[in-house]
C-alpha cells in the first residue's frame, strides 16, 4: 500500500481520499515513513512537523466523514520552502541569523495551501536566503541529488526537488528569482514552474511591486504542478501586482491539439552562454518528439542582450532592500558571496537602476515581438548536469571558466529578466544517469500554454515517471 | 442646433449619430466652431487638426451609411493631451526641444480612441513634459481658466480640462503622475479620473513597470468619463502591468444603491497638508448630501506618512530615466524647475530608491487596511482654488509658505503614492465663482465603485452641468 501511495499523482491521491478509499492519515503516514527512509540520504527536509501533520490528517478525515466541503488538496502532504513563513513552524531562510525564527503568520502561499486542505509535513532546505543554485547552508548542510548523492540537487528550491523525487510528498511550493524553481527540478528529474510575475501573489514582500522573484509549484508531473498552481494562483488584495485570472483557470485537463504550433529551439540561448555537450546531447533528440505532435521546430532565439545587466542589477538592489538591515545586525552570519551581493546593491546609483529598467523594458518588448512569431521557446534549463556537491558552483562549462557563483545560471536567469513564464520538465538522462531538464518558455502571461506543451512533452517522453536510485 | 450639440453628453451624441439624427460631420463641425469661438480666450488646444477631422467625419458617416459596424466613440470629436503621441500630428510635450516632433505611430491610448471611432480634433496644452500643475510653456504660453481667465486652469491635463469646460469636445484623454487628471478637472469644473495603475495600458513607456504615471479619461460628467474608460481600459500585450479586466466592465449604467456604504472624509488629509478655507467651505456642505443616499460619513484618513518621500523620489528618478538624455542634448531648452528635478534624479542612490520602495509598500498596506473599514475616502482635490495665472505656483496656503512648485500639490500626489484610484468631480463654487473639486478615492483596483459614487454625487449636486462664463 505504502509504495503505491508515495509515488501516486496528486489528483489521484486527492480523488482516493475523497472517495474514502484511502484516509488522509494513511496518506500522510506513508509519506512520513518515506521521509524517515530517504531523507537521511539526501537531507531535503530540514524541519519535520510529523505530529502536527498526523493530527491535521485525523481532523481532515473527520471533516470528510462529517460531510464538510473540502478543498482540492484535502489530506495531501506538502512541504514548504524554508523561505516561506509558516505560522508556528521554524522558518530559517537557511540562515544562522534566523535559526530560531518562528513566524506568527503563514505567508500567502502557505495560507492558500492550507485553505485548500494541504497538510504541512515540514520545511525544505535552501541555500542561505535562497541565493545561488546549489542547496547548502551552515545550519543544515547540503541537499544531495537523489540520482547521485555526490552531486548537487540544485537550488534554491533544492530541498523541495529532492524530496519530490524521493516520494516524500507529492507537491511542494518553491520560488524563483534566477532559476530556483527550474534548476533543482532539472537536476532532480521533477517539474518546476516559474509562473508570470503576479500569477502567484506574494505576501509578505519587502518591495510589493518587484517582478523578479516569483513563487510557484513543484511536483513530479506537469499535471500535478498545474493542480498546485490552481490553488496558488488568483488575485489577492495584499499583492498589488497579482493577476486577476482566478486559479481555477489552471484546474483543467492540460491535453490539447498541437498541430500547427510553431516553436523555437535554441541549444545555447542564441550563442550567449556555454552549454555542457552532455546537456545538448540529451535535449536534441528529446525535443524531436514534438514533431510527432505536429509542432514545427525552428532554431531561433530572442535577442537577450541586456538580460545580464537587468538581472544582476535588480537582484543586488533587491537583496540590499530586503536583507541589508539584517546584514548590518549580523555581518558574521552571512556567507561572503551573499554579503558581497548586498554590498554591491548598496553601491548602486539611481542611474544604474534607471539604465537597468530601460534595458528591462527593451528586453520585454523584444521577447514580446519574438512570441508574435513563435508559440514557445525551448531551451536547456541548466548549462550543466548536476555537479559535485563539494563545489560552491561549477567553475568551468565547456572549457569556459566561471568566475562567480551566478555565472553558470544564465540559461535560467536571462529568462527571469524577460518576465516570461518558464517550465522545467524532465527530458532524459546523461550517460552517467544524471537528469537533464528542458526549459519551455512562453509568451508573457501565457502560463497555461506553457503547461500544456510541457504536459504533452512529458506524456510522449515519459521521463517524469522515472524514480531515482535513492528512492527505491 | 450647434449649442445643443456642443454640450451634449458623449453617450447621447454617440446614440444620435448612430441613429443618424446627427451626422458625424455636423457634430465635428459644431465643435470646431466652438473651438474657433472659445479657444482664443483660454488657449486650451494648441494644435488643431480641423481638415483631417472633417475628412474623418465624412468617412465615419459613409461607414455608418454602408452598414459597417462602428465603435462606441463613432464620430465623436476628441482632443489628445500633447504628451500622447499621435501619428502624423505634431506632439510637442510642451517642450521647445520637441517643437517639430511628429510621431510615426499613435500611442496606445490614441490608438484605442481611434479604433473606437473617436475623431482627433487637436492636441491640448500641457506644462513642459507635464511637470507641475499649472499649464504654461515657452511654446504655446499658458492655458486660462474658463471660469476666470486671470486664473490657472491647473495641469498637467490643463488644456483638456479647459477645452471640455468650454464645449470644444465632449471627451479628452489625460494622464496623471501627481494630480494631472484631477487638479485641472477641479479647477475647470469637469471630471478627471486617475485609474488604478495598469487599468489603462501605456505604450510607449520608458519604464514599462512604473506605476506612478497613469493615463485616464476626462469629460464633463462621470458617465462620459466611464464611457471613455471603457474604450481605454483592458489588457494589452505591450504593457506588462496592464490589468486583465476588459474595458467593457466600465460600459455599464453607473447607478447603484448606496445604503449602508461607509465613507471616510478628511478635510486636510489627516492634518498633513494646509487647505485654503475657501475649499473646505465648499466641500463640507457638498459631501453632506451623500447622507441622503444612505451613506455613513466618518471623519478619518489613512496614515499617509512616507507618501512625500515615495512620490518625490520615484518621480525624479523616472524623470531622469525618461528625460535625462534629452536634457543632456538641450540643456538650454528645459525650464529650470524641471531641469532641477532631473538633476536631483541623477543624484539618487540605489538605497534612496530602496528606502522609497519600502515606504511605498508600507503605504500600500496601510491604505489597503484602511479600506477594509471604509468603502471610499473623500478629500479635497486641490489645496487651493484656481490661482493667478501669472504665478508659477501658489506661494502660500492658509498662511503656510510653499517653497517649491510641487509643495501645493500634496492633496493629489499623496494619493498617487498609495496606488489607489481617485476621481475629481465638481463639488461647487467658491463665492468668487471659482470651481472646487471633490476627490473620491477608492480601494486598490476598485475603479468602478469610485465612478459609481462620483456619478451619484454628481447627480445629487448637479455642479458638473454648470457652464463657465467663457463658454456662453
Amino acid at each position: 500500500m505504502s509504495a503505491e501511495i508515495r509515488f501516486a499523482s496528486a489528483p489521484e491521491l486527492s480523488a482516493r481520499i475523497r472517495k474514502r478509499e484511502l484516509s488522509a492519515r494513511e496518506v500522510v503516514q506513508a509519506h512520513l515513513d518515506q521521509i524517515a527512509r530517504t531523507n537521511p540520504q539526501v537531507n531535503a527536509i530540514v524541519t519535520l512537523t510529523a505530529e502536527q501533520a498526523l493530527r491535521q490528517a485525523q481532523a481532515a478525515d473527520e471533516a470528510l466523514a462529517s460531510g464538510a466541503e473540502v478543498g482540492p488538496l484535502h489530506g495531501l502532504p506538502i512541504a514548504h520552502k524554508d523561505l516561506h513563513d509558516v505560522a508556528g513552524v521554524r522558518t530559517t531562510y537557511g540562515s544562522r541569523a534566523l535559526a530560531a525564527n518562528v513566524p506568527e503568520r503563514d505567508s500567502l502561499v502557505v495560507e492558500r495551501i492550507h485553505r485548500a486542505g494541504g497538510i504541512t509535513v515540514g520545511m525544505t532546505n535552501v541555500p542561505e536566503f535562497g541565493a545561488g543554485s546549489h542547496t547548502f547552508n551552515d545550519l543544515f548542510g547540503a541537499t544531495r541529488n537523489p540520482y547521485d548523492p555526490t552531486k548537487s540537487a540544485g537550488a534554491s528550491s533544492g530541498g523541495a526537488a529532492a524530496a519530490l523525487a524521493c516520494g516524500m510528498h507529492p507537491l511542494a511550493d518553491g520560488s524563483d528569482m534566477g532559476g530556483s524553481l527550474r534548476n533543482p527540478a532539472a537536476f532532480c528529474n521533477v517539474v518546476g514552474f516559474r509562473p508570470s510575475p503576479g500569477r502567484v501573489p506574494s505576501w509578505p514582500a519587502a518591495a510589493a511591486w518587484q517582478t523578479m522573484a516569483v513563487a510557484g509549484p513543484m511536483a513530479r508531473s506537469v499535471a500535478d504542478a498545474a493542480l498546485l498552481l490552481s490553488v496558488l494562483a488568483g488575485p489577492d488584495a495584499r499583492d498589488p501586482i497579482s493577476l486577476e485570472t482566478p486559479g481555477s483557470a489552471f484546474a483543467i485537463d492540460l491535453a490539447r491539439d498541437f498541430a500547427g504550433l510553431r516553436v523555437a529551439w535554441s541549444p545555447d540561448l542564441g550563442g550567449s552562454v556555454p552549454i555542457d555537450p552532455e546537456v545538448t546531447a540529451v535535449l536534441e533528440p528529446a525535443i524531436a518528439v514534438l514533431a510527432d505532435l505536429g509542432v514545427t521546430i525552428v532554431e531561433d532565439c530572442p535577442d537577450l542582450s541586456g538580460a545580464e545587466q537587468v538581472f544582476r542589477t535588480l537582484r543586488s538592489w533587491q537583496f540590499e532592500l530586503s536583507l541589508g538591515p539584517l546584514l548590518d545586525q549580523h555581518p558574521d552570519l552571512f556567507k561572503p558571496s551573499l554579503a558581497a551581493n548586498i554590498t554591491a546593491g548598496r553601491a548602486l546609483r539611481g542611474i544604474d537602476l534607471a539604465a537597468a529598467e530601460a534595458l528591462h523594458t527593451a528586453l520585454f518588448h523584444r521577447t514580446r515581438e519574438f512570441f508574435e512569431r513563435y508559440d514557445a521557446l525551448l531551451l536547456p534549463v541548466t548549462q550543466v548536469v548536476p555537479f559535485d556537491i563539494d563545489l560552491e558552483y561549477p567553475t568551468e562549462i565547456a572549457g569556459i571558466p566561471m568566475s562567480h557563483y551566478l555565472d553558470w545560471m544564465r540559461s535560467a536567469y536571462f529568462i527571469s529578466a524577460t518576465g516570461c513564464p518558464a517550465l522545467s520538465v524532465p527530458a532524459g538522462f546523461a550517460p552517467t544517469g544524471l537528469p537533464v531538464g528542458l526549459q519551455i518558455v512562453g509568451p508573457h502571461r501565457a502560463d497555461l500554454s506553457v503547461l500544456q506543451l510541457g504536459h504533452a512533452f512529458e506524456q510522449v517522453t515519459g521521463h517524469s515517471a522515472t524514480r531515482p536510485p535513492l528512492a527505491m
